[in-house]
């Protein structure tokens, strides 16, 4: 006799499946596919999105569902088992929240503004966009308040809830408001004190910089048994726990930018490796949020590899692979590079301390857009506004405006403020390992990484989803919730060097 | 109202979308999985295989088949969506035909028995291979019983059916007896007469090779906005008709090891992007059977590609692109290499003379196996044996013996005819396209192959599953079903030189 809750593991071990193939199959869209197979995949993956959404609609899944939160209450499940069944409930609630009419409508909305969106990028022609976006923001807000009113929550909560779980807009407010009041002067003070990047005019092949990106991988301790690097527009991570596909791109006028996506993805990826094994395929067995697998990239990409000690290690093996020597490619002046604020448009070109300024902004946008107080017409002004507002930049065009990004194209409202959050539980995670681990500079400076990835796999990783929500987390490796004065702290100290110590 | 024939056609879209999902997975496996990523990948093809089982086997499948045939009556379809909806019976009638504990036993025999296989191969130790292929062989016979009890077919021709429709043992007997009547004697003498074959020392780099597998590719019309090439272990086709996966291996030692296997699996491709567009992802639209898809890759790799014409045009091109030049890079020095015959052990290595006999010797024992006159345990003898008779060769091991290919311990019983079955068949095209086409020989020797191909996706690419049959195809094309006396004529034409031409 199998119990519910065991036919409920076989059930999502299904979907994972499902989703696996889904992961493997968009990596190879962005890393492999030629262009003449667009269609078949954008077929197939539909395919697959519509039976995973399926299998979980199934009006058994919700018996058993039922059932095995009775049998729980009699105390026959661990916290492991527990922590499952919780979110074996909120994937469910999650898809069946929404009328499957409406499920389709915003697929396939999403997927004609993408499209219109690509054109219209490229041309800075906001208004051809407009109505297809509109008509996205128009069925978000229905999903929104059909979710809301599932879970008995605000509507934008609820959109947040599907990347975060456990988090409230009331929250992100205490945060970003925080960081707005601050972070303004701090860039002000920043960009009026820094040096000027050192030029490096050495060009460095792409077969040289794949060399340099799979060592640095090999540092960070990523498993080429388990795992690729290759090549995309747009670095990701993708695939599954036990084949992770990680993927940077090669300029070889900017070696450091392909470098540095190449170790904010091994941070994303050591996270998918070190998830614990024996609840893989199992919704406890994943991430534990969109926040946390930033703050794992970001702890590799910002923390550790801006800071000196592991700039040490980078300037020596530039030199090694890449025979490249001089002032430029010492620690001082990577740090002139590496470490360099500016005010920019683009979100994903910028530094650490006005990365989070382009997040709230877009936040504040999606949620009065979401809440109807800003029409998609008049987002572009907006954008305009807040750009004044919060960095002090002039915005010339859409282009580099409000039609930058994918997100909200694709329907994605309530993801934004998972960055920024991410980058605040990144210094957060660092301060408790560099308390844990005495001698990180040291190791770091020689590029070993095996301490503060087994403590991390150890505190984090392997935990998988057992905990609620990221602050419980966070609370038990750290000892408390998200805490931005020790972001703070941290831009404060590595960018203006509180007691004349550049860290 | 959509009919029951547009609903069925949707559901078959859906299939063939998961299909199509599998097809880039397993390519994934074979070309960039690294090898850490097996078992996860192993899963997620088992449930997108389970889940195209559950699909074909709905009820409401079976009714709305029984309706659009009941409509058919009346003329309502025209002949392709009658061919469509014959095709998509044939598939309900394979996935039905066996119960669903028989099908995952089989799936788990076979994954099994090629588990133990790989090692069993390596060690040369039959004796721990054989209770699981003798675990095989029952499944399977119970499963032909089974289908030839539902198609009212004889149990191996229900076998057959799957991999070639309306192809019967019988038929099979007739071709293969005439094969090994005059096969074993034209071995013989063209051993004894033929030049041996001039020693090419030198070394092609993989890039190089690569270079010249695209450079043949392009000249075949291969479209690498619908497809790439890529290495692995094994060369094969895989992906989907708007999205081909071609691979090949490079040997620096043995650059035509890598060029023809590249023009093989490019003959397939052609095939594959050849099929027609408008029935995209309907079972109509997908290639005729095995040995019509064989026939493709071998008119390309044998009759073309080892011709003198063609040989003038890869010389020069080894010569312009790889810098090879002398004797053994000139034609004759080609032909001496691509067109020597040898008796050996391997079937994938064997030449267009002997290949056959190796098929005949399989096809055999697997007939007897499934009859249960032969005992798997019996097996390592029978294939000595008839090694001995028809290749007049010895068996030293069961390495290079018994154990040497995938098919049986994977349960596929019933396609090794097919590879033989496509080569006279590609004779048969060839023999008509030359006289189509009175130009070809000149358009080979500058390897134009736009005129042969614009022929073959004319008469047979654009015809997906039109026909019923491969002999319907033929017949429609070549005026007459698959004759064996066309392969043997060019096999005495091109290595006995009838009329002292050695074509």
């Amino acid at each position: 006799m199998t119990t519910a809750y065991e036919q409920l593991c076989g059930r999502f071990a299904r979907l994972a499946n499902l989703n696996g193939a889904a992961a493997v199959l968009h990596w190879d869209a962005a890393a492999m596919m030629p262009s003449g197979g667009a269609g078949a995949r954008a077929e197939q993956l539909a395919t697959l999105s519509l039976l995973a959404h399926e299998m979980l609609c199934q009006a058994e899944l919700a018996d058993l569902l039922d059932q095995a939160e009775g049998d729980s209450d009699g105390d026959v499940l661990g916290p492991w088992e527990r922590a499952n069944l919780r979110e074996m409930r909120r994937k469910w609630s999650h898809a069946t929240a929404l009328p499957g009419d409406l499920v389709a409508a915003l697929s396939r909305a999403g997927s004609a503004c993408e499209m219109v969106w690509r054109r219209a990028r490229e041309a800075d022609d906001f208004a051809s966009l407009a109505p297809h976006l509109g008509e996205v923001v128009q069925l978000v807000r229905q999903g929104a308040a059909a979710k809301g009113q599932a879970f008995g929550c605000a509507p934008y909560d609820a959109l947040l809830s599907q990347y975060e779980p456990g988090l409230g807009a009331a929250e992100i407010d205490r945060h970003f408001d925080a960081l707005a009041a601050f972070l303004p002067g701090l860039l002000g003070r920043v960009v009026a004190s820094q040096p000027a990047p050192m030029p490096a005019p050495e060009r460095i092949s792409a077969r040289l910089q794949e060399t340099l990106s799979r060592r640095l991988l090999d540092a960070l301790g990523f498993d080429f048994e388990h795992g690729r690097l290759d090549v995309s527009l747009h670095p990701f991570t993708g695939g599954v726990a036990d084949d992770v596909r990680l993927t940077t791109r090669y300029d070889e006028a900017d070696a450091l930018g392909s470098l540095y996506p190449a170790l904010h993805e091994g941070g994303h990826g050591m996270y998918e490796r070190g998830l614990p094994p024996e609840w893989r395929r199992q919704p406890v067995g994943q991430a534990m949020g969109m926040a946390m697998h930033e703050s794992q990239s970001l702890l590799v990409e910002m923390q550790v590899s801006r800071g000196d000690a592991f700039l040490q290690y980078l300037a020596a093996l530039l030199q090694d692979v890449a025979g490249v020597s001089g002032p430029a490619w010492e620690v001082e002046g990577l740090v002139s590079r590496v470490r360099h604020v500016a005010r920019s448009l683009i979100r994903v070109e910028a530094d650490e301390v006005t990365y989070p300024l382009h997040i709230i902004h877009r936040y504040r946008l999606e949620r009065a857009m979401l809440a109807g107080d800003l029409a998609v017409a008049d987002l572009p002004g907006a954008w305009r506004e807040g750009m004044k507002a919060l960095l002090d930049i002039e915005v010339p065009n859409d282009r580099d405006g409000c039609m930058q990004d994918i997100h909200w194209m694709d329907g994605a409202f309530g993801y934004f403020p998972t960055y920024t959050l991410g980058a605040m539980a990144a210094a957060q995670l660092f301060q408790t390992a560099e308390q844990a681990l005495p001698d990180l500079p040291a190791d770091l400076a020689r590029g070993d990484f095996s301490r503060l990835m087994a403590w991390l796999r150890e505190t984090v990783h392997s935990q998988g989803r057992l905990h609620g929500s990221a602050d419980d987390l966070l609370t038990a490796v750290t000892g408390a919730p998200l805490d931005g004065a020790i972001f703070r702290s941290h831009l404060e100290k590595r960018y203006l060097g509180a007691q004349g110590i550049s860290q």
